[in-house]
């Protein structure tokens, strides 16, 4: 080893002993006859001393050509610091160097390795390895170490099995885009990578394996929104003979082990919604539950009194902002055009202020009184100094667009606490949702997903109601998990490509082998996955998944640290049997 | 949950208690008045009894419709067993059923779900969701996760972190064929999927990460020899500031406490070997230790007395077999055959049988003298009662084709124990060796090895003499591991590039992220990386990897149970911008 101790260790109990340190050079203090030098590793920062009365005057020299991110080994005696720094591990002492091996040198790093770094993003990508020299990155992956070691040691010890199902499967054109792999031994022919190992630990239970988990790679060859990844890792788990709520009961064991061994944070027991509450209540189905602001619905209170906005739709709904009444009459419009922006998109914003002094002044006081006021207040839970922002139109939308207000302005007021963590289960999703463009039903989690025993009957006349044995697992707004009670017979799994239209020659094509597999004996079986990345990312209090993945790729998918990807040799595509396609 | 406990839990003391389990039918005997079903889940089997006496008419009738693999639950009392089982888990009870519920009927499987089934290996492939049902499978599934997580937790007790590296990588020509994988955002330009994480774990070390590992897929695109698969695993490591003996001591401690801690064998310290004695003395890189028969060398002996074959040759070399001296004639004969297989390709056998009365019998009687074959004997260590087998030819060849020769004779006395294990270092591998089709060096281990310090100065004019730092793990005779100390210098980098035949410039665009990280402070590091998938075949003292995989591939690399790979439809290929070659 090139080192008797790490650069985070030694105390003033260690004052005295001979030390070997390795690591980088993080500063340096020339005051002429004497050098400090700050060296760092993983484990912390240990202050180095040159000095001209004690230091060989050889090594003592070579201080002097030592340079910023230099990787240097030194000997040394651990001796007293004079001035302690008390928000450093090692800040009682420091080490009287005389011995120094610069086993690398370093360039000046494009940008400085520091907390507050003045590197740019692109910049910091390109040099990724750099990047992850600074303490926020170490710290991330750090953390997400522990946190799949927690993850798999609770499911260990649960009875599930970390089984590898395989990465080079097959594709099936349904749900997102695959990436595909030519076979060179088998020419003309193609792999897939998997979106998910769905299909396979569905197998994994019809082959009695009962309690299975993984922590795995899953790709999507997706145009990316701003914080995905083309590929992401999975926490992928299933389990036989259980119902929803012993998946529900199961995993919520492991979220709130998590929480509580992570962030020494403990949670009781995770409310549950349904779907339709979420979108009726907060305009999403991943609600964020850190603060209130639920929404009124005032439809019947305001429609017919003479304001024509209102009359003419089909919901008009509002929530009150605790303490808004005091927000000025230019905030307020702020939020008027903030929600008329082409990604909201809607309309206009109508506004009450329900004064300290019980007074009401709204921005419809033309149409509606008082009292009509008043009962507005009361359906979106408005006191006296609170503000009701209220939108209308159609449902769907208006829903959407008020959910959207609520967070931006749970955002600006501080509500969105990240020390905070506000689980919650989302269940009784619907099992189809209707593809204008492709003219056809979709899967709204993936076809393998359970209709509600008691909406079976709704299935052929109005798909579309039928709900799922789906559910969500939500924290602070988003969506951390999903998963669903799985279909495990045969009939009603066809059925159901059928619903989504594949015909039955289709399905068999591309699913012959789990309907095959559910002919003998699948028991019933559901599960749940996880995103990881973003689930270390909230539990990290943190917003960039990219933070917590090491070598991430960029919006467009690119590594651009390695240049991928790239164009390959002619022969290569020769080989595989494959041409580029010049048109 | 549809069960109260599993099928393997019940015992006396739960007597007279009320449960409810879940499982497949494993077993049915009609007595007519009575029917006794075995219910097997994961956990173990229990016996059932339909009593016509106790057993409710409906459920009895139920009963009588049951068949092998239906998924069933069943309701009823613990009751004690007459005949008690004293090999099975719950074998001193059984369950008078009150209530039947079929979850699941099932067809008859293909094959028998027991541990000797009638089902063939391609049969068993297709259906593996069955054969994962029977106990061997189901038993080695579970002994690879036990495996992993004793790996994890000890590497995580040691201050490794487990980091994720990218799966979407760049392609690089040198060493295997890259499985590549188009990009549809980037037309035209593909990524590769790893062979392993080689440069990646080389970048945390320069990103400061100090200690790395992950368990991990990796791919190759190559003709499979019989046990090989298109995508593996492997427990992938990585440390910095350390030397060789570091690596070795740090790794031998894991694999010693792997073996402690799931086999309880215990083993004290691993011998070592450099590669040139392992060929030297038992003509392979990976030399199964569990035995002797170790080479003896007799050419200066044997050369020059007149023996025509003897004296044109390289070299000529034997072991001996203990108590091989009462081998028959026609078995014999038998070796002599299998050496000239072509897979061997040796032309001829030389014997000396050394007798239990001392005299000396051997197939070159006729130009030795039996003090020259008291001389071999001694060199091959052979006493009397012994046999000594003899080849000659060109030196490579030679040894190998004797090394071959050892392990089946050892194989055939039953030497090769699977109860014994016997890891060994073999270090000092080469750094290059000549390709005498691409008439040009290839990287030995990979081209990031480091080449030994004191053979530096034969870099230019011997580069086959350059020992490298490089070692292999072995154990029984199969290469588990592989590693070295890296190259962390962007000079000594490039050079080595540019003996394995890669220009400047091709250097820069392959690897130019990994000369350009050295450039900034690249810390002294190495690593190793272990076969996840031997490694546990040969912890569970088996012999084929596919047996310890949940899904593998066949040796044409398809899966045949998802029938994959498989055509894509032309408009995948047109948004990737690609046609199939037609020539």
């Amino acid at each position: 080893m090139l080192r008797s101790h790490n650069c985070g260790e030694l105390k003033s109990t260690d004052i005295n002993t001979t030390v070997a340190l390795s690591g980088w050079v993080q500063k340096i203090r020339d005051k002429g006859f004497i050098i400090w030098v700050d060296i760092r590793d993983r484990y912390g920062i240990t202050q180095l001393v040159f000095d001209e009365a004690r230091t060989p005057k050889k090594v003592f020299d070579s201080a002097r050509n030592l340079s910023r991110e230099f990787v240097i080994q030194i000997k040394g005696q651990v001796i007293e610091r004079e001035s302690k720094n008390n928000e450093l591990l090692t800040g009682a002492i420091e080490i009287l160097v005389n011995e120094l091996n610069i086993l690398n040198p370093s360039e000046i790093p494009p940008f400085t390795i520091e907390d507050k770094t003045d590197g740019g993003e692109e910049l910091r990508m390109k040099y990724r390895y750099l990047d992850i020299r600074r303490n926020t990155i170490r710290d991330n992956l750090i953390f997400r170490h522990k946190v799949t070691m927690e993850v798999r040691n609770y499911l260990n010890n649960q009875g599930f099995i970390d089984i590898e199902t395989p990465y080079l499967i097959k594709s099936t054109p349904e749900g997102a885009r695959d990436f595909i792999v030519p076979s060179r031994m088998n020419s003309g022919q193609f792999y897939a990578l998997p979106q998910s190992p769905q299909t396979f630990k569905q197998l994994l239970m019809v082959g009695g394996m009962d309690r299975y988990f993984q922590i795995v790679k899953c790709f999507r060859d997706e145009d990316l929104r701003a914080d995905r990844q083309p590929e992401f890792t999975q926490i992928d788990c299933e389990m036989s003979f259980v119902n929803q709520e012993d998946v529900l009961t199961q995993f919520e064991g492991l979220i709130s082990h998590l929480i509580l061994k992570i962030k020494n944070y403990k949670i009781d027991k995770f409310p549950k919604m349904t779907y339709d509450e979420a979108i009726k209540n907060y305009g999403s189905d991943k609600p964020d539950i850190r603060f209130g602001m639920k929404f009124g619905n005032i439809t019947d209170k305001a429609k017919g009194k003479g304001f024509n906005v209102f009359d003419s739709e089909e919901i008009i709904v509002g929530f009150s902002i605790k303490k808004g009444a005091s927000i000025s009459r230019k905030e307020i419009d702020k939020w008027v055009d903030w929600i008329k922006k082409p990604q909201i998109g809607a309309k206009g914003l109508v506004w009450v202020k329900y004064n300290e002094d019980h007074t009401l002044k709204s921005s419809v006081d033309k149409f509606y009184t008082e009292n009509d006021l008043i009962e507005w207040a009361k359906i979106t839970k408005a006191d006296s100094g609170d503000l009701i922002f209220i939108l209308s139109g159609e449902t769907k939308k208006t829903l959407k667009q008020l959910g959207e207000l609520r967070l931006a302005i749970a955002e600006k007021n501080n509500l969105r606490n990240p020390d905070i963590f506000a689980p919650l289960w989302v269940t009784d999703f619907p099992l189809l949702e209707w593809n204008e463009e492709a003219k056809r039903y979709h899967a709204m989690h993936h076809p393998f997903t359970s209709p509600k025993k008691e909406d079976l009957g709704l299935l052929k006349s109005f798909p579309e109601k039928v709900r799922a044995n789906a559910y969500d697992l939500v924290i602070n707004g988003n969506e951390i998990g999903g998963g669903s009670i799985r279909i495990h017979d045969s009939k009603l799994q066809k059925e159901m490509f059928n619903l989504i239209g594949l015909s039955n020659k289709e399905a068999q094509e591309q699913f012959g082998f789990l309907l095959g597999a559910f002919k003998f004996g699948a028991p019933p079986h559901g599960g749940i996955a996880f995103g990881l990345d973003r689930l270390v990312t909230i539990l990290g209090g943190e917003e960039t998944i990219r933070d917590f993945i090491a070598f991430p790729k960029n919006n467009s998918g690119r590594d651009i640290m390695i240049d991928s990807p790239s164009m390959i040799e002619k022969s290569q595509l020769n080989e595989l049997g494959l041409d580029l396609n010049k048109s």
